[in-house]
């Protein structure tokens, strides 16, 4: 489905409304300025029927298409660059990182942009890129930076929404209540996912921003090394989280193991404690002719004071070795 | 054995039914076009026959017959490219991953196929090829990518399969019915020999996608890239895959000790219930003559109450404790 | 706030007190030497007013007034250098690292410094360069590395703190008494965000080292090796507590095992030893009509001395196999 | 001792049996070809003649004689390369890897080698070598190829070896009969010891293929090429193996923790079972006067129904819940 | 403390005993060859002086009486070089590697060596280069090699020390005895403290071999390689070292894992067969009136059978399945 079209020139759009994506074409390459094409999920046939307006190559389009896992950069021939970006949305009942699909033809004289899965809406990038025209005259890789620019802001709250359910693992951990192993490894393999995302970007990142992909002008070269450095931010976040992760869950091992030791050390001594007295009751429960004890008026009471000495005294030495 | 010989010129094949060795020879020195010889485990005279034939050099064809563990690019005198790619199939029964072993030859009019192993059926791989004009009237080097783009599409259901293993296995640890060490073990070795099969790809899948081995034209290196992204993405796939073994196998450590803990909690904790009506049992089992309860009648019943409460309270805190 | 504002020429303070911030650019602009502004936690509006009169960029302003994670230096169009350092305080009592943030603006005739959080006070950094006119005779790069120096001289003592409280939780782990899991924990945690602090540091302080980001005399230059060979050694130290801190957890989890197997044997050891006896008595409790020694004198004093002499070799015999 | 001297021309030996050593050295200086003096653990006196005879550097002479753990690559003043090979051969029987060291000096007209250790016999190298004059004609690099060579493929049965180990090792961590802790630790030490012999080999193997250290011609470069390939692989494998043994020490650890688990589970659970029929019998052996049951004629009967009967449901109740 | 100055010229020391620092200083600006100062712990104003008088650079002065952790590598205005050189010694009784420091100022004309610590003694370096008056006659650098590489020889016996305590900690994990983890987290503490001084040196080594730093002959040179060859092997040696504690750190776990297993099993094991016989003797316990056995003249000898068959066959079935 085609969400967008426009004609943009001397930083401003054309006109109201959506365009056709022929008389785009047309624009594109009669006109100044750029055309921006945005489509949603598109059918089979609305891509192909652009891909052969635009003259884009098959192998990009398919790409477009498909479910990829890497963000990319590629250069087609006709100085078109084609450009995936993972779009990345934290669903913190599920505590999953959901993952979209953001494909970027950059052309002379136009960008088209076709997003897949989960992947962020583009138009609030549109409005804010619509409202700086000194960007939106440098063409169409000002249309680059505004979804790249999106993309990695999008990535901060998935950063934070892992942050917070590593915190609250951390504290379930050493709260010693429970033993959230599954949470801790389903978690890592979340972190995991999110940084097969990110990472790959890093390379194509620093390429645009050196102006190695695309004639960037010095202006928008520095929005874009602000893109870059909140990638690396993100990137490095994503790095110590999985790192942490590791570490939780050794230190969960650890935790269990003490948890382990103190039931069992408890359980085991209150055993120990009653083995006493019971040892006690069975020895006068001897049938032997001649134990004077057991006739003698004290004998009873002795032996109940003997047992709970016995218990005592066992629980006090428990208590002090700290077994208890 | 020869299973296929035919000669391309200008896009096509230019004969149905399979060509001699030694007219292929001929052909490929005096005529345009190129020649693709393809063997299935040759027989050692077969290919001694092959390497006079065309030319080839003593240790690329010992290479093509024994059975390699390392795929790789060699460039040979006479504008001969010896490459060695390793095919991979996943059984699912056995949960291992096959591996086969494709070497091809890439000289000035001819390609020499070589498979060995459970390698991948070429044919498939032909037929795509001659239905592309376009591609095959590149020459020999569109025959290296055909081969290599279908060798590198059939290491996908491989991951595919892996990931299928491995999630069955995280159900396994974590419904905490097994304890399948033995199964993540073997599976991450499967998971390791895929690995190196995969990776040391990577440098001359790059190298070839930048025409640093062949002479490749500009409309076929869009293709090469395009394996090579894939290739990118298999290998990204399959390290993920190994990080996540290593996690869970300690993840199922954790998981053993949590069950330990409980099956050992549970079992001390009815036996230390037991414990305390046995001693009150044992108690008034003592032989003493001036036990007074045991000539009331309400002593038997009394004691019976006590016991029940007994193992009553212990239970109600144990419960509470988190011990049962 | 500005909380000082000074024209510096020829390696002198050319006033008492504090400039104006408007003179100050007009002073930048037309006279020789440079002017240092220095603010802390500026208010929006302050910092704007401050953009404008220096021609500052939006994104230098916006990350100086923002909270970072990374540390880094970027060069601006008008030949400005924008740095963010990451300062660091250890609050031993909560065994934490707190940070702050302090971004240069490093201009022709100015450097504008603007402190975030707990950022270590500038004003030592100015003295000390105002007594040293040789190197504010350099000009603002020389503000720039009485800046970089106190920075990363301020990270020795967190480092040395990290130090003292490994060397705690070294001694609580292997006295035995605790399990510091959460502490070890919890310090591999600061260390790695302090790690992530001063790393990322690397790259740019030897880019200013070499001169590749600001034209740096001779003189100079060896203050700032000096400052870089600082900063390696501190990550050098970091990166060796955190794999230290990583050890003492694997180390921690033996110890607890050592622990856990030592209580778990002895109170077995010692239920095992009254096991006997209590059988001894168990036995003599059975109810035969003939069992002789139940009648004889000797009887219970034998039994007796049977039941010392069972727990008595069971007790040597547990000794010697050091189970007890 | 000096176990061939033989001087080579046109690809061929020139003579049968052994030369004197200064008459090689006259005949390296003053004919074409070359001289291979080949010696195995030379005494001192032995090896400093022939440095003196070939000008050898005194440093070079020194690592020929002492026992190395690094294999390299030098160039010495007079066009002369010393190459260092460890060579390695598996000993299963005490699963060892034993390593010897081969030392070659390549000069202008004479190759002189030095065995030291547990080395691999040169005289299959040189038989070999003799029978291939195209590659004798290349000179004295001929004769470190056919060493590397040798030498390389020797590294081989030492991955075998291991591989055989690792899989028997595997086979007794699953079996659950042993607990191969130190076994596995072993071998680990041994793989580890043989990397560090192959691994600093890779990069003087890459110079020397390249041509970077010795003048090599096309022809011998292909030869090269070949090596470094095997070198490759088995530095590949070893990775592997090493990888594999932590994982197998790791899954050690869970199989050991499975197995104690079971051990204890199981005598506790019996344990548990015999506890209540105990309770019962103690129940009855309580002295009260009015316990109706005990006068019963039934009595007797029902309770050890019920004792069996408490007994069964246990066990099956246990079984169902796989505590047995 | 200054506790030698001498004037080499052509190779050789031009006067037997000390000579005055200042007439160092002057002989060095104005005659050829170059003087060697070497000072033990200076004084301040020691060092003050000799920095006054060959005109050295301030923060190298300051480098060289602190006591760092990074060997390093620095060139200063005035063809100065400076090197900063860990020592190590290895102190068997405290399995503690102690370190200390060399600063070395190489300068045209003189050569400043500053001992800290406990720093090798350079007496027998000096020697030792005395007595080759062909590497003296390189000047300066030759004095820096000869300090380099007593240095680095002094490694070997640290490496050594440590290998051999790494082996009395791999016999005692697996004699089973102790549960050295202690020890075993110490040594790794050493280790990773001596691989800090070892491996920050492997770059400028490198860098002084490949004459970067300093002009050096071919002849020295050669020399300096050795140098960094054994460099290198010590670096291996200490990575292999850690990574082999590691690797016992775990293998230790699984040992006392195995331990803890046998001796509660064995305990439990015994525990269990005493329980049957004590559920028979409670059983014959009872007070039933009808008890048919009881009052047999059989009965008792048949049940002290029966207890006797229980216990044998437990132990038997016990032994078996390797409980006990």
């Amino acid at each position: 489905m085609i969400v967008d079209c426009a004609h943009y020139r001397d930083g401003r759009r054309q006109h109201e409304g959506m365009m056709d994506a022929r008389d785009a074409a047309a624009i594109c390459r009669n006109e100044e300025g750029f055309v921006w094409l945005g489509m949603v999920e598109p059918a089979p046939d609305e891509l192909e029927s652009v891909q052969t307006t635009f003259g884009l190559h098959e192998l990009a389009v398919e790409d477009a298409q498909s479910f990829h896992l890497r963000p990319k950069v590629e250069q087609y021939e006709g100085a078109v660059t084609f450009v995936v970006l993972r779009t990345a949305r934290y669903v913190d009942e599920r505590e999953e990182v959901e993952f979209g699909e953001i494909s970027i033809f950059v052309g002379p004289g136009f960008v088209i942009t076709v997003r897949q899965g989960a992947a962020s809406d583009l138009h609030p990038a549109r409005l804010r890129l619509e409202s700086r025209p000194e960007l939106l005259m440098e063409g169409p890789a000002s249309v680059l930076w505004a979804i790249a620019d999106q993309v990695v802001d999008d990535y901060a709250p998935v950063v934070e929404g892992l942050e917070r359910d590593i915190e609250e693992v951390e504290q379930l951990v050493f709260s010693g209540s429970h033993a959230p192993t599954r949470r801790i490894y389903l978690l890592r393999r979340e972190v995991t996912d999110f940084y097969r995302a990110v990472h790959p970007l890093l390379g194509p990142a620093a390429a645009i921003t050196k102006g190695g992909v695309l004639p960037i002008g010095e202006g928008l070269r520095t929005y874009f090394r602000d893109v870059d450095d909140h990638l690396k931010l993100v990137d490095e976040e994503v790095l110590a989280q999985r790192d942490l992760l590791s570490t939780i869950l050794q230190a969960n091992m650890a935790v269990l193991s003490v948890e382990q030791n103190d039931v069992v050390r408890k359980i085991s001594g209150w055993a120990a404690i009653i083995t006493v007295p019971t040892f006690i009751a069975s020895f006068y429960g001897m049938n032997f002719t001649s134990m004077p004890e057991l006739h003698r008026g004290w004998g009873y009471p002795a032996v109940v004071t003997l047992m709970v000495l016995a218990g005592v005294l066992l629980y006090v030495s428990f208590k002090r070795a700290r077994w208890l």
